[in-house]
């Protein structure tokens, strides 16, 4: 079965973005710390993204170029494809699925790994313990508010530090396994 | 004048206790990592700790001997002083003033490091610029709910990275400064 990957980066109190989805207070630190933090390894590791709409309009909210070349699967019940622009075709699917229903219809397609995107998206596949391992970047800033990286659970997830490495820039950036049983 | 200093755990999604106030989701981590994850020697750096009523109220909670040398101020408008019991007779004292004014006050009496202790009392030093530093140690668990150790602020505050260690019981201790100017 397919599993699923978080890569993510959230300001010191936890948020991946203001309230607005703006991130500003990320963007102005300098990315010249020469490995691009393993995202580049990362992204090469995995099958595709799957996203929820609010990420996906962020994505789109920064225009310029489409910035994935691995396919995008956007889980909504709101949108269809036809509100996709037509140069993204090919590059985003719609789907409107559960977290369990999407792993299987990827995996059925062959994918071996995704990346989890969005704050929310995040919190319902580790609730329904499709996460396997997560890398998370903590930003030396508070920002006071915003949108959460973590939510509510029904339960404690017990996690295993894998390993911690920190960067110039002051970026401290853990891996995580979530442990089986959660 | 004197500085204000954290050092405190949280779990990987921020908080420092559960809703009740307790601690179970630490507690069931063993500890014996040695070096006590640092705790005496910063416990010997401060002159005294300022703790907020509620931070207080867990600690009696708590039952058994009183866990402080040092003195300890908690900072109350609705305690009084003879609200403490005997046995608490100059480990204890209530005081009730600003985040600024316990700062002169303590400075005056010769204080120069305070260790400030609870999610709400560090949440109001840091919004008036009385932290110099914060030793956070993340928990490698997720408990989804309870009391966060940052809040709302009414600016974004940038921090420096000083260093980051991990232990073989998978917690990861970071130290940053509060930068001046914020």
């Amino acid at each position: 079965m397919m599993t699923g990957h978080v890569y993510i980066a959230t300001s010191l109190d936890g948020f991946i973005a203001r309230s607005d989805g703006s991130l500003d207070w990320l963007m102005k630190y300098p990315t010249d710390d020469g490995a691009n933090y393993g995202f580049d390894d990362f992204m090469d590791s995995v099958d595709g993204l799957i996203m929820g709409r609010g990420t996906y309009e962020v994505v789109l909210g920064f225009g310029g170029e489409w910035p994935y070349k691995k396919p995008v699967v956007v889980l909504s019940s709101s949108l269809s494809q036809e509100d996709v622009d037509q140069t993204l075709e090919g590059k985003v699917r719609i789907v409107q699925a559960t977290p369990k229903e999407i792993v299987q219809i990827l995996s059925d397609e062959g994918w071996k790994r995704a990346y989890i995107d969005g704050g929310k998206l995040i919190q319902s596949f580790l609730q329904e313990g499709l996460i396997q391992d997560m890398t998370l970047t903590r930003i030396p800033i508070l920002i006071g508010e915003g949108i959460p990286l973590f939510g509510p659970l029904d339960h404690d997830i017990d996690l295993e530090h894998i390993k911690t490495e920190s960067f110039p820039s002051g970026f401290v950036m853990s891996k995580y396994e979530v442990r089986s049983g959660n």
